[in-house]
């Protein structure tokens, strides 16, 4: 069983908006130190300072976490890979697992274990904690893995669901592909505030909004880095068309007042 | 000032899911008279009885509710047209206003009050209680909007908003024609149930199971018999194949890991 040694230290490389919610939660409960050279000094939500540590030190940590985006992760383990001792696990939080999985594989030394995580909330959805919030957990080898469920489960109560690479992305393609896809679709429309409302269309706004400030780089990676995102996005845009056509009035019908869509009532 | 017959009757004509919605609120505070060939017999949810009222006698009801399908309003009218009187108003709940006012301006007697409304819920939303919800009340000729207003906000505590048709129609085809037209198409991709979850994801499901057991023609007086409905549609359309070409690999930088989408965070 493992344990964690009282004082084991953390870095965290990469300080963008899903690095900060994260090094907000493991201030308290790790030595933590940052890695991110477009900043000089890190400030954390409790007024906590950390000067930028360079890829060396992080290399030395307990726990490194990589918070970039999917497209910086093979240069952030080639730079990683010669200063990594056997003691250290690597782990990733992209919102895809198959290749930032295949790529620590291929630029991480042997020994180093590696786990692949997707923390399933952003800054807006953790906004009010992450408490019973989701954390999808790919198991690599070695028991690394469970080391890190535990972890989060305990201390910050989140739900661990340990899943393959592979079944990840399939669900993550449906579940997030989608929910941005439709996202950016209606915040590129650019509606218009309306004075009605309906109770679907409240939700549907609230779904946007929980997204609608995350990184291009995370629409990237949930769309492109996505090997499932394609075929998705396909069956989306082959469905909406076919109910486009559907709803095209036929010239031949106007001012025929049947409906092609019953069974509804008909009065008298 | 508008007061209420202490006996005052109301008619409802139709008994599908919304005439029922409708019914099961107004009982406990009118004579209640329900018309539906489709039904010999009307159940209320308190397990009161309705036998089929003729039209004819539904005609002479202080308030006669058209709760049909929008391509129903005019033989309806027509229908009811020989057997109005004085003193009877004639309301209708579609979830469109031009056409239906146009209908029945066109088909009821120039001395039958008439007021377009549209209750911004339904069977969905309005399952824990309709108090809070808006229903939109579109003026007329004459002062009889005014009592239906004060009706439902004293009775039921709704929000009745007051808005042109025109306007009615032009918002109701971004807050409602969006809304359905994507839960129809998620509805007909069929998702498979998925184990990881979002936030975002959750609510866009239960902004779709609002509208699920919409009966078809909800979706087609939406999509088809709101004016501005096809424009918000094609904007969509428009948007989401600009989006989708946006998103498809370039073959050309297949293995060009630099994201076009920055500012991302770049490590190290």
């Amino acid at each position: 069983m493992f344990t964690f040694k009282p004082d084991f230290t953390t870095g965290i490389i990469g300080f963008g908006a899903f690095g900060q919610l994260i090094a907000n939660h493991l201030a308290p409960h790790t030595r933590l130190k940052l890695c991110d050279p477009a900043h000089d000094v890190m400030q954390l939500a409790n007024g906590q300072n950390f000067a930028n540590t360079a890829i060396g030190e992080i290399a030395k940590c307990d726990f490194i976490i990589l918070a970039v985006p999917v497209d910086q992760i093979r240069p952030t383990c080639q730079a990683l890979n010669p200063h990594l001792l056997p003691g250290s696990t690597v782990i990733d939080v992209g919102s895809v697992k198959l290749e930032p999985l295949q790529i620590m594989q291929a630029e991480l030394p042997d020994f180093t274990p590696i786990v692949g995580t997707h923390p399933l909330f952003g800054p807006q959805s953790a906004k009010d904690g992450i408490e019973n919030l989701q954390i999808a957990i790919c198991p690599t080898h070695g028991p690394h893995h469970r080391l890190i469920a535990t972890f989060v489960k305990r201390l910050f109560k989140l739900r661990p669901i340990q899943i393959s690479a592979a079944d990840h992305d399939k669900e993550a393609a449906t579940v997030q592909g989608l929910t941005h896809l439709i996202a950016t679709v209606l915040i590129e429309m650019d509606l218009p505030e309306t004075r009605i409302k309906t109770a679907s269309f409240d939700l549907l706004n609230q779904a946007i909004n929980m997204v609608r400030d995350d990184a291009p780089c995370v629409l990237a990676a949930i769309e492109q880095a996505n090997p499932y995102a394609a075929e998705i996005r396909d069956t989306f845009f082959t469905t909406a068309n076919r109910i486009r056509q559907r709803l095209q009035p036929d010239p031949l019908l106007v001012g025929n007042n049947t409906s092609e869509n019953g069974p509804c009532t008909t009065i008298p």
